[in-house]
């Protein structure tokens, strides 16, 4: 399990005073953000050791209570494999105590082919190993 | 169907070149704003006259292929209830003929109760027939 | 003159009911991008023709009015050199008439040298030829 | 002098790899936000205490250097009275011991009035004690 936090700032809200949803999804990304740095990797060091982008191709998430301004949203991630080219990123943000939204993401891994085009292959077993232990 | 079309701006996208995802859920968003003032209504009017708000309950989206700065995006939205008390819209997302994302939101539709809370109730008549007509 | 509009969207206001400021950075760069192509031109096409990139070198903003969500802003845009390797994009943003906020951006003209770091060079005459005129 | 740090996410990030500019203006505003946290304040006791909002009414930044994806940010921020109705805050962004960007808000202190709009007033003494000190 990889823990972290974000703090809800006054721009992340809307007119209604919670949350804008789609910024759940921000925080979703910087989480595996963090998460990739937990493990001494990040987006560019996929790219130089691997030549790998790791695209979500799914997302989802259920809201069960609003978020609001100053809120501090403890953040928990888990990593599954989704079959050998994808990884499903498994988010619960907790307020007070409460879990008040639960998502995913399932991210490919994808290299650059002969043609210079991106696409899905098997997860580099390195990558792998740094991320599943 | 509802349609509409977003342009992908410069800051809409990430620095592997493709669209920043939780951008396509503001563009969800954005549509249904737009779907609703194609029906007279506003999220201001429903306020107004039903005190009534619209939140997202649950969201998804499956990306299926890449947009990048200047891509003209087509948008079908639909609608249909969901129960009694909520709705879901669904997205779904063309570029150049070929569909790249398509998602969804459930809504519920909440007014505040006695206590100051907002609280899921039975969608209105009026509104109901505004929007699904 | 340049000019667009732009439409305050439920997500672009903050729990004040008004416009979050930042987002009016936002407007500003995507109104450069749409007077880009309204020369034929674009960021891509700046990369693929000149090899040159267009940063924000300087901006400011004055706010003299509320918008709100719904409210549909008139965008006036102009172009100014400024010096031989800067200009200056100059924007009002109008709302029922009224001013509501003026700013601009210094952007220099800036092409990829020798040891492959971008650095500032007088703006490519072709390019001045196409926005100027 | 008030100091915190950002982060530079994936998603704050343009095509061109460089962070797109608007995001300092976000960067500007959550660090006011933790500036008044730091005072015992937010924007919510503003509105309790005072009923007190404090719109930004004028606000510039100079990018004297990128900031990429992963960097880390030193912020540092200062606060001036700027009349007796406003104050002006600002910022300087730091990596890796080099200046990237200063800036400034220039902020109102606006209440309520009578008819129901805000205006401009002269600071509150409390909250001048609160932030000056």
């Amino acid at each position: 399990m990889f823990r972290t936090s974000v703090t809800v700032e006054w721009g992340d809200c809307d007119e209604a005073g919670i949350v804008f949803y789609p910024n759940y999804f921000y925080w979703f990304d910087c989480t595996f953000q963090r998460f990739l740095r937990s493990r001494g990797l990040s987006q560019r060091e996929l790219k130089r050791r691997f030549d790998a982008v790791t695209p979500v191709v799914e997302t989802g998430a259920t809201f069960r209570g609003p978020a609001r301004y100053d809120d501090n949203l403890e953040v928990e991630a888990a990593i599954a494999l989704c079959g050998e080219k994808r990884f499903r990123m498994s988010y619960r943000l907790i307020s007070g105590g409460a879990l008040i939204v639960d998502g995913f993401e399932v991210r490919a891994w994808a290299v650059r082919g002969a043609d210079g085009r991106m696409k899905g292959v098997p997860i580099d077993e390195e990558f792998r190993t740094a991320v599943m232990m």
